[in-house]
């Protein structure tokens, strides 16, 4: 494990964590985007955010309006939406003690058929954070037949955290 | 926290919850609508049921047949049905100490959008009968290709309850 | 509860665990078939596999290119993978002491509606093997727009294991 915290290796890398996405008040969430119970913290379903914490996209179906680099993108923007939710609901993103499961949605046309690659998108940055040992997860990906406000990716999660 | 159990809050807003159902006896259903480990409830998918615990729908896709706010009132009535089968299984829904998870499928068109508006049928009825605290869920809401029967909507769930 | 072992249930009905599947390495998988935390196993979502661990299908819909007795089959086929990634994850089968949640992604027709009776093919090898203790299982059964290299099933569990 490195000595480095979480947040010296987004720096390091030039990843910024999105704001708490304030633009979205015409519909109401009626549920936490992160749910803590002991050591588990439930990570609700996220999409592609900006850094003001705006829906960024991309939208539409992706093997149609949306390519697989730009879908591995979003995964990975998505991934960064997570995170940003964990450190407001954690305080530290070190409280992280081990990823345990990540299940991504994919809005892809019917004979669309490398959701791995694109869920890929994920996953690797959650390797390159966490490491081979805390950033190990169990992973499903599907492809949907829509998302909200017509996103092309949504990624839930599940970690573990220390209580303290 | 009120003082009033959750019957007590069911009676008070005219909810009943369905009874198992018994009509469906063409189909083998070989697991359990709750599974129990320790403290964790594991909730199987729920359709939406009538009192009698018939499938009552709606049935087709939410955008094409099946109106939005008829889409919202089927993932409350599921929910009514996921509460018949945490009774059955755990004597009385005061037993729940915390709601974890929610994940909602939503058989729309591939043009929807507002699966979250959907979705808040369930999460409002949680926060109403359970309070912020106890009700406080994470979520998931995705637009799938088809479901089960036709129906429009499927939640399963997972809650946290006492041991005794 | 059966004195006999899960390979011995194996053995007596003819069923082999797929390998490790090494065909596919033009894709990067990174991830975990299983994560385990403590006593919790988490497997990731698998498709159907041939002993050699090579993709053997069916691919494309079901309901359309694939029967539902094919679907069937194809659910049962993937259990065997997700039982020889646990193996290989624990050791042993007999580690588990109890099924805890199913899910599973059907690459269906929009008008499909046989869910249930497709992920029977799961459940009903689950519950062979493990018996109705260990082997009961909450489960949800969703038809998906699309899947990872066109399988028509796709499975993801979560089961409960002895420490040692």
């Amino acid at each position: 494990m490195s000595e480095q915290t979480i947040d010296q290796k987004l720096r390091e890398r030039d990843l910024q964590l999105p704001a708490l996405h304030e633009k979205l008040k015409e519909v109401k969430f009626p549920f936490d985007w992160v749910r803590i119970r002991g050591s588990r913290a439930l990570v609700s379903g996220h999409v592609p955010l900006a850094v003001d914490g705006s829906m960024c996209g991309p939208f539409g179906k992706v093997g149609k309006e949306v390519s697989e680099e730009q879908a591995y993108a979003a995964a990975r923007i998505t991934t960064l939406a997570m995170l940003g939710s964990l450190q407001r609901a954690l305080g530290s993103l070190d409280r992280i003690t081990a990823w345990i499961k990540v299940l991504g949605f994919v809005n892809a046309t019917s004979d669309f058929k490398n959701h791995p690659k694109v869920m890929n998108g994920c996953s690797d940055l959650i390797l390159d954070l966490f490491g081979e040992e805390v950033g190990a997860h169990a992973r499903s990906a599907i492809g949907v037949g829509s998302l909200p406000f017509h996103n092309a990716i949504e990624i839930e999660a599940e970690v573990e955290i220390s209580l303290s």
